[in-house]
């Protein structure tokens, strides 16, 4: 086992911060043979389970505007989270809170890999049978270029090798058609890009969304506005289908018992769709390991993000990155 | 009964032409007490089951480039099928043919409604115990302008009201987060506009992907590539939930047992999902109707397209769409 840095763990961001925080923080530093530390209000955060806690007065909520948050709260977990990493004193962080304030706080105090236009959300989506489909940017820029497309490719990639073992992951570029001539104005410049050839990247051309739930596609490459809204219409998916198919399992008494037979299939399907079960989402780009995990984290999930946080400091994914987009 | 002119459909149009589609111009005639024509090539349709035939020499395949495809086939079914409608042969054409040519043929033949910048395509995506949420655009046009959007807002509106009877339908922008500042620049000016006040726009701001399966929502604008990107996700994602239910239930011997009390629960809920039983895709702010069903469309999907067809033309829905989008 390596011995790395703590990886800081934001206390105090999510829905059931900081006890469900807490707990996973915990479970861990138990389970996973690394250190944890808590990093928020040791007033409010009460019994630290007997973690490091590194203090930070302010929290930016879930509903504050992410950059007046980052800006003006300097005292807050987020930000304080994104320092331990820039001053070595944490090997990564991990946050449930406000996502666009976990982006600026790691963008502005642990900066941008040298080489990187813009840091992109990374979210693996889990495609039970196959490994996850890594899909990016989930969220981190509205509005792209080209370019910066071509940058996610290759991030992607590293991070589709990195965590999936995949030795030459297959990229698609998200669009409305599979002809190079199908898509908005930024997916057909950026087909030319990825299609001229680009180090490190098996384009395999444009996908659709239908793709993603499927084994044909490892890493599905897309605007931030693009990708958010589609993770966003397959979580309202799978929870509509989810509450249906177990909304008809209890409707009748006969349904009840039919589903006992049914349920020890479905529910190990139920628990590999389930978000809680993987790590979060990655924040590739910036110079360190930023973890972000979804706002309703249970311990679980702050344990797999621990867990994905870990397993990246360990192979320098961030070194990866910049070498991946450092020009040939 | 109000007496129309014939609806034409397109005999050619579809993975499954010219049979499904004939059996199901057929049916429509039979059920639907409106009179039904076929447009297309009379050798290759065989036996038109008593219905009359526009004839039309060339198709336009699935996979054709659909500009070249309407500028070169002058005499294929989609451009007849759109010509007989402009001339007042017909009052309205289906068609389950390449969407793009579709599009194309309706807008180059029978033009655009005064006052409307760009057709876009409205598609019912299926909520069972609610209406259907309206998505538009699906798909007509890649790039958007805001002033696009907010004439999309218009037609979505009176469109949900048409068909729905929904007085005021709740109309919401496709985004990545509810608050005003959540967006790319198009959604950002787009929301600006609409929240200025739209006549006929009941704009309650706006929504994300996880909204569009509940009944919390009416009509949801966006733009073509967005909407065409977010509807191909959700009948993945559905198509994933479908198969790994399904799968479930034949697993072994005794789940094939337990599903024959939970099949008839499921059931009536995969046909109220199963594109079959809506009635395909409008373009909305052409000169008439044009209504787009799926490739893989049945004999079924075209009577309800066709259904949805005669009554866009009873209800003078051009007209509507007209009046909806004038400057006050």
């Amino acid at each position: 086992m390596t011995t790395i840095l703590p990886i800081a763990v934001d206390a105090m961001g999510g829905d059931r911060a900081p006890g469900e925080v807490v707990a996973g923080a915990r479970q861990a530093a138990d389970e996973l043979g690394v250190p944890v530390v808590l990093v928020g209000d040791p007033g409010v955060i009460g019994d630290a389970a007997g973690l490091e806690v590194f203090p930070a007065s302010e929290v930016i909520g879930m509903h504050d505007d992410p950059g007046a948050g980052v800006r003006r709260k300097k005292d807050s977990s987020l930000v304080r989270a994104a320092e331990a990493v820039r001053d070595g004193r944490a090997s990564a962080m991990v946050s449930a809170g406000n996502t666009g304030a976990t982006m600026g706080s790691a963008l502005l105090r642990m900066g941008r890999l040298p080489g990187v236009s813009r840091p992109a959300i990374a979210t693996p989506i889990p495609v039970p049978g196959s490994t996850p489909t890594v899909l990016l940017d989930a969220g981190a820029n509205a509005d792209c270029k080209p370019e910066w497309l071509v940058q996610f490719a290759q991030m992607g990639a590293v991070f589709a090798t990195e965590r999936y073992g995949l030795e030459k992951p297959r990229v698609g570029l998200l669009s409305i058609g599979e002809e190079e001539t199908k898509g908005n104005a930024l997916v057909k410049e950026t087909h030319a890009l990825l299609a001229a050839g680009v180090p490190g990247v098996e384009f395999v051309g444009n996908v659709e969304g239908r793709d993603i739930l499927t084994d044909d596609i490892d890493v599905v490459v897309t605007d931030g506005f693009t990708g958010n809204v589609t993770l966003k219409t397959l979580e309202g998916a799978m929870k509509f289908m989810r509450d249906a198919v177990f909304g008809a399992m209890v409707s009748t008494d006969e349904a009840v018992k039919a589903s006992e037979v049914l349920l020890p299939i479905l529910l190990p399907l139920a628990e590999e769709m389930d978000p809680d079960s993987h790590g979060g989402a990655a924040l590739l780009g910036v110079d360190g390991v930023c973890i972000i995990s979804h706002g309703s984290s249970s311990a679980k999930a702050i344990v797999n993000a621990v867990r994905v946080a870990r397993d990246m400091v360990e192979q320098r994914l961030a070194e990866r990155l910049a070498e991946a987009v450092a020009p040939a």
